[in-house]
């Protein structure tokens, strides 16, 4: 397990058609790009997936198109993306059903919680489901920033496997990684693009990035470089990245928020002639030509293209 | 339709026995005791009925259930509660079929909207349900404050039947009212337990108050009180309920804010012998004898016990 | 004392001349139309008067031009705009020596406080300063709102002489105005413009609005209204007054949050020939042409123009 | 200027006499023990100098009293923390009098701003006075995030020398980084003491560490590592510096935010026999004996006691 949970884990897009339908077609060339790109497991159904907006029916088919289409290559990390503990319950069981290696859970959002809760919500949890649970961190969703003593206790009491922070908080990151140092089994992933050389400097064990569908190869060699201790080297990657990364302002503030950064992953995708269109679930809006264009400079101006 | 939804309509709690399943009996109970009291309509699967809690085999329970207690008494409005456009659809749908007389619909959650997915999100809805739709505004919870404009333009276009507000700002509440004023089959309601005279005198149409599932005559004696222009008496009325809400900081900071107000009436109800148990959905923690004791001394101080 | 503090206190603008300086001259005209409009007392150095953004010979220059133009005719309520503690009591102090009958004190901002710094902040500066304070409570500029318990308590002890409430929150403040009822020389004001009426009717002493610069002589009616009991009239004028209060919203987003309404005052009362210039404080824009032709369409509408 | 601002600079405590003066001996203490740790420079009237607390009067004495002892040692960056442009010209104008080599400016604070508001506010201070700025960005206590795009554009005019970033936004602090590379004497400085490793690699100049009151040589032993690019030996060096920073956790929510780290800083200085008391800013509360004690274990265990 220790050995398994590791390294780049994107969160797999959800393509579709223009008329709103999933793309089976285009999420299988996504998987085969990114197994091609090098990651080590696939995160599927995540907020960059946009699992909030997919029925059930588009979850199960979702799940069931990348497990056929990795066939058992790399780990399927799989999100149970419920608002309250009993559902969440529900969901994880669908999702190891479908195959799921690991689970990836937040705290409820929607329900007024606190800290004792929280804690609760995670122990109920694995008690009920027996495959490995990361506790996802994303304050800009839930409303609710995970507290690091909680995460430490859930760690050490083998409730959780890990935890995958999108939470902005570099120091209860850093505050996380001393505390679980050295933990069997346990690892800590970054959702944050662009921070990812010193997030393993700091000790973390792998990234979970967005833009990683659109570079995965490039999530690959930073976390090489990282591990071969060339320090320079990967945040020269880094900086190389994160100048990708800015194609997620390319709408500045015409759509959501987000519909901005998933939109523009979508944009390159499609681009790159691996994905159909760069449709988004509804409500959201698609990027436009004026987008697009800003996105295919950036994404020639990083070589991308 | 204009003449439906008005006065006082309570979101009926959801008790469960000790062993945390739902008690169907109790649950009967709190309808016959609502309708007694004279309430106007009963609004199913709110917050007030922890439906963030519910399973889904849970909220259809509940739903047939007081359906089949209120036998066509008082309107049902009954929540769709879930968190993107597509998922709510398919939840309205099931609520339709259930016997919803109207639904209550909130913005988006976990999602990153904004104003215009927020529009495009109720137009979806309606045009995919027949059935009358109040949009409810609960940033507390959904993190997104319901801007004024877009409900104005979604009342004007027959979108949405009403807007139950529980946004704490009273400020946009009015302007709202203002903005509707004489509009044929449009209704405000506020969800703020301890302001209802001062709602109803700017205009509202009645009033969704947790607390109504512990008083509901006293309420419905405000609001007739008010109807009448009674505003003096309706004022004194409003602040003998006021006292009873004192209920609700009986647990103070030991529970979560989820917890503390709907634990409260919940424990009303059951030393008043309409529920069994005072227990909590999980992961929430239900009141202490001591809690239990405040509240039996300010329901004895109101005259409510 | 409780005889002084109730009624119409609204808070003068500080007109600017269009260079910036201070416009000694409409400062004195605003402080006669005010007087002439039957307000019960001036508000010297609040939110509206943009005291923030003033100097300290700024203030010092507008709190002796207001004090000559008043000639004593009603109560000055002045605030002492500081960050933390001894900071305000330095502030306070010039204050009283300049004539203040009051001050008005917010919570510590820029600080990171709590509770109970937040008590210890005003009894530190009652036991300073002998004359009455206000408690003001206004979390969207200081980001912390003045717990009802703590309210309560200095009020019970004769710290605080009132509270000037702008926090949108009407629950809390229904539930001062219960726990503060009939106590001597306490008096509770609203800060919002719009809902004047249903705090009147739950037993606020006044009200502090910004508008009431623009139309003194309606909030006077509203009060005298409310007053005789006559609540259905003073629903009424409030809701007049609520369409005088759109002026508010010309500018939309063009300008930032603290320069709209403060910029629409001050353009109404140029339009009124009060004032000799809209001009904000620095780095604040003042609203254009086309904002003013808005605001002279909606003073038209509503007769005062 | 370039060579000028890089390295370590804490932010100087102040400290106070038991009655709550301020203690100019230990003042001078403090100065020497961070010279002698190897500092590059001194910031005072920082967030940890507690400068929001401190009465004008102070405020003088204490620069005075660190540029007596520092005596040209090292640069002396100087806080000039007003709510307003105006003011913070008045304030900053003062500070450069008594010796300021740059000076720190956030955002304005009460005040409701906006982005153009906000490029306004440091281009008119930029005007009014000469020595190099610092925007700093601390939403923790200004409650607003300074945006990406006017910090570049401010840097790239030569409005501002630095950025002094306390915002826990670690992506906008690298996207900054990216942005601003290799622009001649313009500075990035995290005020985050946990990070610091992954700050330099990212491309930091620096970093302003409120722990750094504590252990200074440590902070600088980390920057001399990154420099000589041995970033394990930072690396760990990092993690030993987050061991110690684990007193501010000592108090738990006994005392304020503000006065938790801050106490403890200022708790640890005793217990090394640097300054007399722990004394804090009316009307913070002091750390007690119990958190005392906790804060004495982690020092010795860290090598400090």
């Amino acid at each position: 397990m220790p050995a398994t949970f590791h390294g780049v884990i994107p969160p797999v897009v959800t393509p579709r058609h223009a008329d709103g339908t999933l793309d089976v077609e285009s999420l299988k060339n996504v998987t085969k790009h990114l197994i091609d790109g090098g990651v080590t497991g696939l995160f599927v159904l995540g907020s960059s997936g946009e699992v909030p907006y997919m029925t059930n029916a588009e979850r199960e088919l979702a799940v069931r198109t990348i497990a056929e289409a990795n066939a058992g290559a790399v780990p399927l990390v799989v999100g149970a993306n419920e608002q309250t503990t009993n559902r969440v319950i529900d969901e994880a069981k669908k999702m190891v059903d479908l195959g799921a290696d690991a689970l990836v859970i937040t705290s409820m959002y929607y329900a007024i919680g606190n800290a004792a809760e929280t804690e609760a919500h995670f122990r109920a949890i694995h008690e009920a489901v027996a495959t490995p649970i990361f506790a996802y961190d994303v304050p800009v969703r839930t409303h609710y920033k995970l507290p690091t003593d909680v995460l430490v206790r859930l760690a050490h009491d083998g409730v959780i496997a890990g935890v995958k922070d999108s939470s902005g908080d570099d120091v209860s990151f850093r505050q996380l990684l001393l505390a679980t140092k050295g933990l069997d089994g346990f690892s800590v992933f970054t959702g944050h693009e662009v921070v990812v050389d010193g997030a393993l400097l700091g000790g973390a064990a792998g990234v979970v990035p967005g833009l990683g569908n659109v570079d995965p190869a490039g999530y690959r060699r930073l976390y090489d470089l990282a591990k071969a201790g060339d320090w320079a080297g990967a945040a020269a990657e880094q900086d190389r990245l994160a100048r990708v990364f800015d194609i997620v302002y390319a709408p500045g503030n015409r759509v959501s928020g987000g519909a901005a950064g998933l939109g523009a992953f979508k944009t390159a995708l499609q681009l790159m002639g691996i994905i159909e269109s760069n449709t988004m679930s509804t409500p959201m809006e698609s990027l436009n030509e004026a987008e697009t264009e800003t996105i295919r400079r950036i994404l020639v101006e990083t070589g991308l293209l």
